[in-house]
């Protein structure tokens, strides 16, 4: 007898029917069912398929009221533990006050590095579950955290425990990455030789050997590191057995995403600048184009990404949060799923696929979660919506009324608080 | 004794201290205290200038934790009572449907219309209260919602109607406007002036009787009504009694803000083309600047308000959701903020500002609500932020952590649920 099953309820299982790519690329079945047993998907179908009587079937039956079900949403991007508050700078600069100012004030990335590293191990978690709860009431089962705003061996694994307590602690799926090289840390300014010496050789294999990384992540960028010190970090990455993926061509064409192609990278973010050859070189690799709509539009960028292209060669396209406080203060991935529509002209249907089974290959996880399908994960998002293009329409994104992870429906509405201080004396 | 008090808050009261409109122009009290009897503020102030313990002075006294608290967010433009679903359109906009060819197959506004006229009041209501508990839980407590697609009296009565009953049925304040010169009826097509006739003349007089509407709206463009057709209503409308506002220089300059300012309007909406002599007047006039950068976001329009003419006029900047499904499918008023601050470049301050106390102007209601000042109504927000400026920080918005309508806190959590279905049978 199985677990559970869910009846009353159209589902797209992001499982396109063979030969029907154009018609059905969603694997839309109305009127559904669907089963979950021990956390997986056991049956997907059309509740008339069904060999009996739901309640003969599984021990629980649960009604969806007509809503739409997809699989559980997937953010492959984010650096959502930090601590520190850069909303004020945020003000600052709409006030006139200039990057270089915020900078001598000390604002900036290297600001959230000097509160990430000054915070302690509690304080971090307890930020970082507030904000992995906003992406949970916003439907999401499987989130990416990245490090890199520790840049010392003590700080980056700090922040991994802590990325990895959050999994601990929430219904949620959680990966991480080692960003060591996000930026060059303040005490190896004039010193980038040592600093990439002492990552490759120093903490990289500490990092490898603590189990708390699942990729390295880095990023190639005229302010941040070169191809060619990206190159060494990955050579020691995969000498160490670590998969990679990269923050790539967001500000200029470095050939970043051609060069985490070369290195089997799951994933290509940002690429803005992205050519024809970076498109090629993805497709052959199976490196999927993570796109970043929100830091796009928060720094006011103008290029977007070459969505034609990446259509062209078959390269799939993953979205995500990319939710940081410097760039990006975004927790809600129907609204990037709006904003994927709206200034990068993707489909609707490309904006869920985004958020659900490319950004499932993104993390190397297909064979795992991001479609309802059986043997997978039991990770869905109940919506109250017409039909599922519906998800990627309201401007700042919608909510799920239910969510499921691993079989397991949340206990209360996951309500998008961040927190709930008692207001009662 | 007071009905109830708030302690352990931050309040950003919207009044400015005088002579210090920079320096504390959002009026903040750091740990203030803030009591409501009978609806209204009574006591605004810092704590220790109580006049006696909290528990002596009121029946109940709530701990915020820490929260601050501002106003209660405006919405003075929406188009919140419609039916039909345009989600579908704006996929198809994505896949390279024409405009002319969404139209051939009867989409766009006139769908809307379509729909609208067919639903029942009842079916109607449903559809508009579950779009107004999303404003509430995105801490709104005032509303202005507009007819429109119903464009004969029959259907815009039944409109207003739904409005009225929106503010019956939900803690919730909501204002009406009448705008039957929406669009050109398909019934008159090719008959404008008669149209313009039966408005003014026939329809304007009874939904003036009928006390429905607190005011006469239009829509001032090449795709909708000229400058003189708009004058023409708009001296209907004064003979009638009935203040005006208007939909002007959306799409391109008519002059629609100084037409609007001619006829001394609570406001001019969208302003995105007008020019220094639009400003002047307003300002003049005390005509607010209703700001919308969700339409502005979602039609991709690339000229912005002339912000710095409004500022140095001193035209009062409100914001709005501008809800409606043809181009602004948007109800998180903090999401409009953080789009008013990125796309705009309002500053935090002046986007907190364009959701109370400019909004509250814009609606004729600056003496009732849009501030925390004793006599006005005790409408308040609580927010789990470092700071005000935070509210404008996260892209896609945030949600308050309590809502206060009349003096009276929401019982639950005021979830962002389009609605709950039952999920357990
Ligand atoms: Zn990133
Ligand atoms: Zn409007």
């Amino acid at each position: 007898m199985w677990d559970r099953i869910w009846i009353d309820v159209h589902l797209a299982t992001l499982c396109p029917e063979a030969g029907a790519e154009d018609e059905n690329r969603l694997g839309i079945v109305r009127d559904g069912a669907i089963a979950a047993s021990d956390g997986k998907i056991v049956w997907v179908g059309r509740r008339d398929a069904l060999p009996d009587r739901p309640e003969t079937l599984a021990r629980d039956v649960v009604s969806c009221g007509g809503c739409w079900m997809t699989p559980g949403l997937i953010d492959p991007h984010t650096h959502l533990v930090y601590a520190g508050d850069r909303s004020a700078e945020f003000a600052e600069r709409l006030e006139g006050v200039s990057y270089e100012e915020i900078a001598r004030r000390g604002g900036g990335i290297l600001s959230t590095v000097r509160e990430t590293r000054k915070a302690s191990e509690a304080a971090l978690l307890e930020m970082a579950l507030g904000r992995a709860r906003r992406l949970i009431a916003g439907g999401v089962t499987t989130v990416e955290i990245k490090s890199g705003y520790g840049l010392t061996l003590a700080d980056e694994l700090k922040q991994l425990r802590v990325a990895r307590a959050v999994a601990r602690m929430l219904p949620l799926r959680v990966r991480t990455s080692f960003l060591g090289a996000h930026a060059l840390p303040p005490e190896y300014e004039g010193r980038r030789d040592a600093y990439l010496e002492a990552l490759c050789t120093d903490i990289l294999p500490e990092i490898a050997r603590s189990g708390l990384a699942d990729s390295v992540d880095g990023f190639c960028e005229r302010i941040a590191f070169s191809p060619a010190e990206i190159a060494r970090l990955f050579t020691a990455a995969h000498a160490l057995g670590l998969p990679v993926r990269l923050h790539a061509d967001q500000l200029s064409d470095l050939g970043g995403a051609a060069l985490a192609a070369r290195f089997g990278a799951l994933s290509a973010d940002h690429v803005e600048y992205t050519d024809a050859r970076g498109a090629e070189a993805m497709a052959r690799a199976g490196t999927v184009a993570v796109l970043l709509p929100g830091a796009f539009y928060f720094v006011r960028e103008t290029r977007t990404p070459p969505v034609g292209l990446f259509r062209a060669h078959g390269v799939s396209m993953a979205l995500a949060t990319d939710c940081n406080p410097g760039t990006s203060p975004l927790l809600s991935p129907t609204a990037v799923m709006n904003m994927g529509c709206t200034l990068f002209r993707l489909t609707p249907i490309e904006a869920l696929e985004g958020h659900t089974r490319h950004a499932a290959r993104a993390l190397g996880l297909e064979s795992g979660c991001g479609a309802l399908s059986p043997g997978l994960a039991a990770d869905m998002a109940l919506w109250d919506v017409a039909a599922p293009h519906e998800l990627a329409y309201w401007i700042g994104g919608i909510q799920p009324v239910g969510r499921i992870f691993a079989g397991i429906p949340d206990p209360e509405p996951s309500c998008a608080r961040i927190t709930s201080p008692p207001l009662a004396v």
